[in-house]
């Protein structure tokens, strides 16, 4: 399993916009094959800081994500939405539960 | 429920012993009453930098987790080994599952 952090941070004036653009997006991203799980957080005292704790079934599953039709139409937007490009960090979990 | 997402970098010569330092605290951790989730991650391409995706029943309990004899033992040698203080953000969730 591929445990994935990722953080977006929106210019100010966009915060609204793109939590709303990803909100959308949740429910197809939830529904794709090789997702085991995804949340979407927004930061408690910077509103324009949005992070995902994602759980991929494998690299493979998370490279197919950007390949479908919601995250191709989610990214064409993020360009003029977001104040610095996305961070994604892969990582290995330690003594799972 | 509190959300945290948490950052420790090592020094690169402490990746190890810091990393074992925490493994060695997860069950503590884990069986504090305020704990609902507690994961512990590396990164694959940095062993130096350590994430954890914690989820807390409030505040509360989360603050009460600073006060217990593991995590007082585990702060008394963490100057040594960190690289820079630890970050520690606080997050909501946004449609939960």
């Amino acid at each position: 399993m591929l445990k994935v952090l990722s953080h977006v941070r929106a210019k100010p004036e966009s915060a609204a916009t793109l939590r709303e653009l990803f909100r959308a997006s949740l429910p197809a991203t939830r529904a794709e094959p090789g997702c085991i799980r995804y949340v979407m957080l927004e930061h408690r005292r910077d509103p324009a800081l949005l992070a995902f704790v994602e759980e991929w079934a494998d690299d493979a599953a998370f490279k197919q994500h950007f390949t479908t039709p919601h995250m191709i139409a989610l990214a064409a937007q993020l360009d003029t939405l977001v104040a610095e490009p996305p961070q994604m960090h892969k990582y290995e979990e330690i003594d799972p539960v």
